[in-house]
């Protein structure tokens, strides 16, 4: 599972949808928080939208490549974590994913 | 930490009562996410409800199975990380939680 | 990431400006769920807040320490879990984060 957060639901929108059109993720969840944190000595609480992305452990390079390249931070969260998945839903998200072209 | 997705406030209520109800997880915290993903060939971008099952790695086999069998999807979505928790919580999911009758 | 949960949005706000501010994590998210669970007998369906913290490995424990100080719980959620972050942005978490004074 990759999540990343980004500042608008726009931006949510357009990362959840093109990383399953591009057949990167199988399913991209998204949420709205709220984020505290120092950027350049400044504190922030802003809105923030997260998305987990479920991909494949193979895809999971790919994904991360495709989203630095689409985020509009300097600096994005890319996070990976391993998951266990139920077999029939682990075979799902593998049919879904294609890392490379002609994967 | 088990996790699984549904499609309405009223199956997430269900479950999640549910499998609090039946000692097969301490707690369960729900939220409201938007779901991108392709099923059988279409895009969806749809509101479903995330579950999130705090138990013991014993008894997240019959957590699983029953999520399984109350499911309203075909091929639902059951992931399960571990998590390191403090002491005393994860004393208390220990004895909340009873895998199966006579545990 | 340490997460943890509270009951209120203010003590959220409190632990998650706090965390950032003792420089113990570089970013808390904060999102409300509702939390199902038994306690001293009694089944509670309740509004939470939890919070996901971002910490380095060596800074977690102090920040665990430092949650359950401040935390309103006689039993409080704190969770932890490892998480493979871009390394950017790890780099990112270890500049902001001082487990100790002197660190």
């Amino acid at each position: 599972m990759v999540t990343t957060t980004v500042a608008s639901a726009a931006d949510a929108q357009r990362l959840a949808a093109g990383a399953v059109g591009e057949r990167l993720a199988a399913c991209v969840q998204v949420e709205q928080i709220a984020s505290h944190y120092v950027w350049k000595g400044r504190p922030h609480d802003e809105a923030e939208w997260r998305l987990a992305c479920k991909t494949t452990a193979h895809a999971a390079p790919a994904l991360c490549a495709w989203l630095r390249a689409q985020h509009p931070y300097e600096v994005p969260q890319l996070l990976a974590q391993p998951v266990q998945a139920s077999e029939d839903y682990a075979q799902w998200v593998t049919e879904q994913v294609q890392a490379a072209p002609g994967d």
